[in-house]
């Protein structure tokens, strides 16, 4: 039996092909631009494709001839070719029995090379697609058509690689199979000085060669696992019968006046050059101001802080409704709390309680993190040996215990209560600090996730719903043990995949 | 039988409330963020949700007491509820036999009123839950709890309700079933001058009510058909194997400069005051130019204009990749053809050539577009009927038919072989007019969609793929028969939910 996957007779491609898809908003900042301006004029946008085979800078690629057929036919033009899923390493490997259930089927991988292990009359190449962290380990003896480019040396580690092989069981004690070549052809060269070798390279490094970074085994798993993140996230929502709402990015409005904005404008010169940015060239009034109306959208405009507003409309209309996009707050503060640029999901829901929020805020974290455990089991346990260790436990905790919910008030009285002596004090009206939150979840719940609700007026934002008690309002924070004072960072504090505010 | 969707017993609920949850991407600028700068320091941000129940501006919500019972166990805490789904208008409705398999079954339904009919025994109230256009129908009566809120008109057009009843068949032409009323609850009333009557009001007006606008079945259905796209796009991609990377939207690069920039700064006062914007107060070096050291970022920062060169580096290590994202261009050009701000999908393919990207582009417009049809049916019936006749029919026609693919040397022949006068002269060289388009797709290929390819180099961008031929450039446009001067419409130009570059 053989299964083989196309290209696998001529070959003709290039290392990356780009797709471009549009979707609009609007030209202009009108007076409601804090609304989706869906119905604006100008908002339409030709419809136009543009496709491009495109090959990235810095990785030299040759080509085999295409060998496109010349004899179309004006009048009849071709069909376009079917799209077929690619079969990936980490389906082979991540199979029943690893593997061992396709023994003898042929197939194609393309991907690049991690390591390359000449022997006297065996090579062996491992090659990784990005489907996983596995590579599959690829055999290549004199009988592998281009095996003279392995013996040449002009592959090497960095080369990008298309190869076909049947799937044999492995004698290595790493993979239970691997890939007898049959034919192996290099897309694209590796240079010899290709920084990412087998040997442990340090982040800082790898800053100066960003475009490499994300062929390495940490920065590849962030990858996959923030993308399981965020589909997981649209997939909870709109199971849940939400609505995903894109708010406006470009805003006249601050929502609530949640953070410093950053300015938006064509008034300042856009060529990046210092030398070109005269001050004396920004438009002027007689007074000395900023000349607005000769900005783009002839008043000031900004980056939007939040898509609640927007979403608010959404929600008192189609009932429960959520934003997932960028957010942007300038407030001026260097600390692990605070980001520049962040994607923020903002749920919205109709006709909804502060029980209906916790419910759904723990069913959303729960939703995710068991997605991420299902389907990122070797990212996961690449991270809990290499960058976190046990993170996997507490992600697991995470999923299988109830959370708590407790009121401000109790909470204050429990660490009260608490035979432990806190570095802040304990006072009702101040705000809870790490180390108390640290005590409620870790000791007083003994590892269970947290939710404190109903916080006094004094300390929470103005439009937040004051309780009947007139003292506090119908606000939560949601603590989680071992993660009380970072992000819910899947590894490490400089490996943010997922934070929830 | 009877199926109560809770709060069926006690009611404590505000017309809205927010969760937020943040993904974190990193406060720093530095010499590479063209690159998703996922390790960088400070990037990981503080583990907590704020939440806050939020009652919108101009809607006075009515709120019944809590029933928060006292008797919390300070140590023990309380379990947080379960999250269920909301049973909607559209599930009831829009079930086997539109509703009449639910006859006899109690629902609570929450929504807002958009027509009352009194009659003399009887009172109809149309309420709309924003699941889809269709209302459900109440019948209320003297045995209805709350019908004094009725009687009294407090309950007008525009109030959020609460209601709970049981299915019964009904009289009337226009729906199976109705909704026979045990209970009424105000939950937010509305205002006489309520703008969103039912009578027909222009989308200009309606600008002047950008809050209630998604009140409306156009931007309803609008709203509904973006989300179903949107989430089509992924499940898409996702489905076959690509990853899903959120490219930095501030970034130090231009990409392949494929627009104007918009600069994005703290170095202007962010008060949108235009008094509070001196230039004066702009910080400057001795020369006169602007003091970038003083910026946020140290350094002149735009918004991004392509997430492709980041979205490549993800794809020549994770093989297929996408970006779903705002992205931005400063062209100070208000044509239709041109967008400030707009969401755009940039599929990147590993190993691929313009064959498998033709493949990949019009399997992703088939499948999205199927899922409108499936998905959105009574929204596209009110575009069909009231907005854009015949669009079901384009829509069907786009999904049905084979796509044709036919190199532009062949298309330019085509069109000097045929008997029409056009406009614009037909020459090698130059670039398909719409006219030109609109021949091909409609008459020499009788409405099927058309894809033009490989394209003369010097009319594309520079760093597409030069053919073996040295005169064209592996690069393709999309044509789709009756869209081929405007958006890929819903309804409109002015409601523009997915265009395509």
């Amino acid at each position: 039996m053989a299964a083989v996957i196309s290209p696998a007779t001529s070959l003709r491609f290039n290392p990356c092909s780009t797709l471009r898809f549009i979707t609009g908003l609007p030209r202009k900042l009108s007076h409601h631009i804090l609304f989706p301006p869906i119905s604006r004029r100008h908002s339409s946008y030709y419809f136009r494709r543009s496709f491009c085979s495109a090959v990235p800078a810095g990785e030299a690629a040759e080509k085999t001839k295409p060998d496109v057929s010349k004899d179309w036919k004006v009048t009849r033009g071709e069909k376009v070719g079917e799209f077929r899923k690619k079969l990936r390493i980490s389906e082979i490997k991540g199979g029943r029995d690893e593997g061992l259930d396709r023994l003898g089927q042929t197939f194609v991988v393309k991907g690049w090379v991690r390591t390359l292990r000449v022997q006297s009359s065996v090579t062996f190449m491992e090659v990784n697609d990005g489907s996983c962290i596995s590579n599959m380990q690829c055999v290549i003896d004199s009988t592998t058509e281009g095996y003279d480019q392995v013996e040449s040396g002009l592959i090497t580690t960095g080369a990008s690689v298309w190869v076909e092989g049947v799937v044999v069981a492995s004698q290595g004690s790493k993979q239970k199979v691997e890939l007898k070549l049959q034919k192996v052809v290099m897309v694209g060269k590796s240079d010899p000085s290709y920084p990412v070798q087998k040997k442990k390279v340090s982040r800082e490094f790898l800053r100066t060669k960003a475009h490499l970074r994300p062929r390495t085994n940490t920065f590849g798993a962030v990858a996959r696992v923030r993308n399981v993140l965020a589909y997981a996230t649209h997939k909870f929502f709109q199971e849940n019968g939400f609505v995903w709402v894109s708010s406006p990015i470009i805003t006249a409005s601050d929502c609530e006046g949640a953070g410093e904005q950053f300015c938006v404008t064509t008034l300042i010169p856009s060529s990046g050059e210092p030398a070109s940015s005269d001050v004396g060239s920004i438009p002027k009034t007689k007074e000395g101001f900023i000349d607005w109306s000769q900005d783009f959208f002839g008043k000031p405009a900004f980056l939007t802080v939040s898509g609640q507003l927007n979403a608010e409309t959404y929600a008192t209309a189609l009932s429960d409704v959520y934003t997932f996009g960028p957010t942007f707050r300038a407030e001026n503060s260097n600390t692990s709390r605070h980001l520049a640029e962040f994607w923020m999901i903002e749920p919205e829901l109709a006709f909804a309680d502060l029980d209906d929020d916790m419910s759904c805020a723990t069913a959303y974290l729960q939703y995710v993190v068991r997605h991420v455990l299902e389907n990122c089991k070797e990212d996961l346990d690449f991270f809990n040996t290499w960058i976190e260790k046990g993170i996997i436990d507490r992600l697991t905790n995470l999923v299988e215990n109830d959370f708590v919910q407790l009121p401000y008030t109790d909470a204050i009285e429990l660490l009260l209560r608490a035979n432990k002596k806190f570095e802040y004090p304990v006072k009702w009206g101040s705000d809870l600090q790490s180390e108390h939150e640290r005590y409620i979840t870790e000791v007083a719940f003994g590892g269970c996730p947290v939710i404190i609700r109903d916080y006094p007026r004094d300390i929470k934002a103005f439009y937040m719903r004051q309780n009947d008690d007139g003292k506090t309002v119908a606000a939560m924070d949601m603590l989680v043990p071992k993660f009380p004072t970072q992000a819910l960072v899947w590894g490490s504090k400089d490996l943010c995949s997922l934070s929830l505010e």
